[in-house]
């Protein structure tokens, strides 16, 4: 079921006739067809008519015209101009490019470009770990897509993922002052992808790779990460795998059980699905079941990518065969990363008691928290309008804020688990509720907190670089 | 002979005591060392001694430390703080990415990101041309190089070359509002780049080549610009060469000579001295001579590049042979664009009345303004410490500008030709003068009006781009 939001609401500019009533038949007309009057502006009328301006949520582009009709049919009220908010937030792109300082004069002009910037040319060439001291390599990521998974819509192709990767630029910059630049590549074959991202390497102090299909991701994460000396991270895994990680410390203290004796079944082995076994893995989670369209992956199955074959061999020790509904019985943990829909109430109700139900495919969850109806359950989901969003928000900009920090070299397992003690660390025990495992995406703490300790991790891991004296 | 200058300029924090002349000995000190003070923080004693601070332009780091250890050496006076401004100026780099409006809640996030963001992706995926509204595509230029030819530095490597890239997306963004955005690239292979340069295009709305050396240069351009559908411009080609004519132009106004008629030696045979020997051919002129180290360029010289064999095939009408020297006598312009003093004045001397002057090599031009000594010459160099500066920032910023605003597909020879005319108006005939033939780096009508004559020749040569309505 839709419900009116931001991402279709409308910024609406109306003439309202002088008299008795216009404003509410208005307000009324636009609540009846389901509207949701975000903001009104304020105005005092003198003489026959007023402008005005409001913002109306609403449930879809079929909606928005509804409303917009709805308006218009209201007796004294004009529409005297429309706007789609969502549209006209992404006129032009979200970010830009911003000098540091001015450059005022000739002089400024003589520092920042010839003559004098030849000085910082010449300090790198004769020393050339000063790059990470004398220009923007210390503080940027290059964002990388090819456009073959993203968000929820597929293989739109490099040019149609732009506005996501934008929108990740942004979010890097506004939660941990990171200078994020999307590369949108036209390749989508992992050894031109490789090969590309090591050419452009030399701006760059991290990659975040973003929205490409499994099974390519994993082995260009996995050759660039051996390719490069800079931190190399796929979001749609580890960052997803972090906030996850997160989230299950907090919610086993809740429901009174033991992180390492858990039966956790994941639902979904793509990109997030392996990450996250490996993960609970890394923390000493032996019982973990991931299963695919075809049921649970165990090393009977054939014809399986070579990393599933991975997962089979690795994981599952109870060697668990048969559906998705069938592994799931008796588990203590369901981790959905996959479609809307795929599990039901009454396979909830066959899972040990007081489950974590972590229902993250996104727009919409395997099962809604409202179907769930377990008591005691723990639920989170991917989406803001229930409590208990995983958020890959919460883990990347601090992640990467804190590599750059350290200057470190890679992003080690020690790091990404720094990181998700550090997020469920952020929800003190006190605050600590079947409502709240983790923190709001803007909780103000959560970036700090993160750096710090993925930076400290840094430097446990011995990946963290001495810059020179300078 | 060196000056000082900002490029080695420091900022200096010092203590001051409070006893008669301190503050003039330190002055005068510094002064008689060669050191020029340009600022100095104001103060007012309250005790024993006060702390200030001051900038002084310096010759180079030997003469920076000259100057610290003269400051130390008066009495009174204590150094507590010394730093050089142009690396302090370079620290963490010159530029960054920042957001054009605030993510200040879960609602705007909903619009700049999940899931409001995929209507955007699916606005482009069905109308990919919507990339130019919808995404930073329609402002956004690359900078891209591989080291090779790094202002006079050679070919230092693209990790040396950062800090002139971000110069440029400095310039870029100062100038014109233009986001640019470096790119070195780890390969100087043409077929590597051009391929690379393809990969990462959807992004870009431009392509800036920056300090690849020739002939690579020449065919990394050209085969860019037949695979890509958004401009491609080697600054160090057209950029010099536009600014080149422009100064032309006004030059000949003063020496009371016809464009058409004049004879033209050109020193230099590299990215620049093509590109000018070109855009005087595109604007009517015919007697042009190319020289390299080894004299004129003319069909009966042996084992040319491909670059030289067309300068040699197609300028030079007269079939001249010879050394620079012996091609100049005569000649109405000189323009070089190839090193240090490699001219003389009485090889000037030998050159037509009223002879045009422009020794461009950076940093030391072929022949300095004070030994021309022709009376009635007029000079430009590509310093700023003389008059006319023949700067390529008087003319990138606004060619993008220009082919930006028109989505231009290419950047036509109509428009570079344009942006020459409208460089060379800005200096109207009252003004112009000998130390005035093209207006100053600062002078902001530039880029606004190179911006207007580029986007208007676009639409002329009908590679002006129209985008869907929206």
């Amino acid at each position: 079921m839709a419900i009116p939001s931001a991402a279709f609401s409308l910024r609406v500019v109306v003439r309202l006739e002088h008299r008795p009533g216009t404003l509410g038949r208005m307000a009324a007309s636009i609540g009846d067809h389901g509207g949701n009057i975000r903001s009104l502006g304020g105005f005092e009328v003198h003489g026959d008519a007023v402008t005005d301006e409001m913002v109306v949520d609403c449930e879809s582009v079929a909606h928005q015209e509804q409303i917009l009709a709805a308006i218009e049919a209201v007796d004294g009220v004009t529409v005297l101009h429309a706007e789609d908010r969502t549209f006209a937030m992404h006129q032009r792109g979200k970010i830009e490019v911003a000098c540091r300082f001015p450059l005022r004069d000739v002089d400024d002009l003589s520092m920042a470009y010839t003559p004098g910037v030849a000085r910082a040319c010449l300090a790198i060439r004769d020393e050339p770990a000063r790059i990470h001291e004398l220009t923007i390599k210390r503080n940027t990521v290059a964002v990388v897509s090819d456009g073959t998974a993203v968000l929820g819509l597929g293989d739109i192709g490099p040019g149609a993922a732009l506005p996501v990767m934008e929108g990740k630029a942004a979010l890097f910059k506004t939660f941990a002052d990171v200078d994020a630049f999307p590369i949108c590549l036209t390749t989508t074959d992992p050894d031109e992808i490789v090969e590309t991202v090591i050419r452009i390497a030399p701006v760059f102090g991290g990659i975040n790779l973003e929205d490409i299909a499994a099974p390519a991701c994993f082995e260009i994460e996995e050759r660039l990460r051996e390719a490069l000396d800079i931190p190399v991270f796929h979001d749609d895994q580890h960052g997803t795998a972090i906030v996850t990680l997160a989230a299950l410390e907090n919610a086993v203290k809740l429901v009174g059980k033991s992180l390492w004796g858990l039966r956790i079944v994941i639902a979904g082995a793509g990109a997030a699905g392996v990450a996250i076994a490996k993960i609970l893995q890394s923390v000493g989670i032996e019982d973990i079941v991931v299963t695919d369209r075809q049921g649970g992956l165990h090393p009977g199955r054939q014809g399986l990518t070579s990393v599933k074959q991975w997962v089979a061999d690795f994981t599952n020790p109870r060697r668990q065969e048969g559906s998705l509904a069938q592994v799931l019985r008796g588990a203590d943990v369901f981790i959905g990363v996959s479609g809307a829909n795929l599990v039901t109430s009454d396979e909830i109700a066959q899972m040990a008691p007081r489950p974590i139900v972590f229902a993250m495919a996104n727009p919409d969850p395997e099962i809604l928290p409202e179907d769930v109806g377990n008591e005691g359950a723990v639920i989170a989901t991917g989406r803001s309008d229930y409590p208990n969003q995983i958020n890959n928000v919460l883990a990347f900009p601090g992640v990467f804020r804190g590599a750059l920090d350290a200057h470190a070299t890679t992003i080690t397992e020690g790091m990404k688990i720094a990181a998700a003690r550090a997020i469920a660390a952020v929800v003190s025990d006190d605050d600590l509720a079947e409502g709240r495992i983790i923190p709001p995406v803007f909780e103000p703490r959560v970036a700090d907190e993160v750096a710090a300790a993925v930076a400290a991790a840094a430097k446990v891991d011995d990946v963290a670089r001495t810059l020179p004296a300078g």
